[in-house]
């Protein structure tokens, strides 16, 4: 394992329309994209906060995951995505020390990033997404 | 409001002998203190990640708000805290758009920072902190 830094924060909203002017207009962030991740169920909007991004994840469909999350804890926090360079080796290092893994081998998030998650009985209750810039 | 970067991430656990050995051995980081913070009845594990500090939290008393946060929704990401020189008068600038504080003027908070929280009713969900080293 390799972590660099925080890549993103993926927070759970009702709605990108109503949350939006939050980070804008009182946190004085810039949403720099709005994209929609069609096999999430999701759409995102994107702010940049140092190294970090947060993303916002609306649910487009009551199938999402996100959608839910919502349901059962409200808006909040959904997961926490540490920048890795070499997800496939890092997968690979952590179920062999027994953790539990949501996906078995990297695919594509949002961003064109190759991501994968960790499950959150295994990382102490932190739904935990490893993610790297392409090569 | 002058958000530079995410300063931390607060994130409740039961017992920080039993995770602290998840963000060592499995993620890598380095636990490089263990504070306990009397007046918020929590012990305190941090981590350096990139810019960005993890802070875990665990209840030293069932009255303090960890454990109660425990008690409802099980471990998990508790607080996003932003860096922001000039709290006090980002509350005020905040407090006048209409958003809900926690706390109405700066307190000492772990490491030494001043910090204020602002309430999750007007930040979309997230438990939200602001703070900044003593000048």
């Amino acid at each position: 394992m390799n972590i660099t830094h925080i890549e993103h924060l993926g927070i759970a909203v009702k709605s990108l329309e109503e949350s939006i002017p939050y980070y804008e207009n009182i946190l004085g962030l810039k949403c720099y994209s709005i994209e929609e991740v069609a096999d999430q169920k999701v759409r995102t909007a994107f702010f940049k906060v140092g190294q970090t991004k947060i993303e916002l994840l609306e649910p487009i469909s009551e199938e999402s995951t996100i959608a839910k999350f919502i349901e059962k804890r409200g808006e909040g926090i959904h997961h926490l995505a540490f920048a890795n360079q070499g997800v496939a080796e890092a997968l690979a290092e952590v179920e062999a020390k027994g953790v539990r893994l949501i996906d078995k081998a990297p695919r594509k998030g949002a961003e064109g990033l190759n991501i994968a998650f960790l499950h959150p009985k295994s990382t102490c209750g932190v739904l935990t997404e490893l993610c790297e810039k392409p090569e």
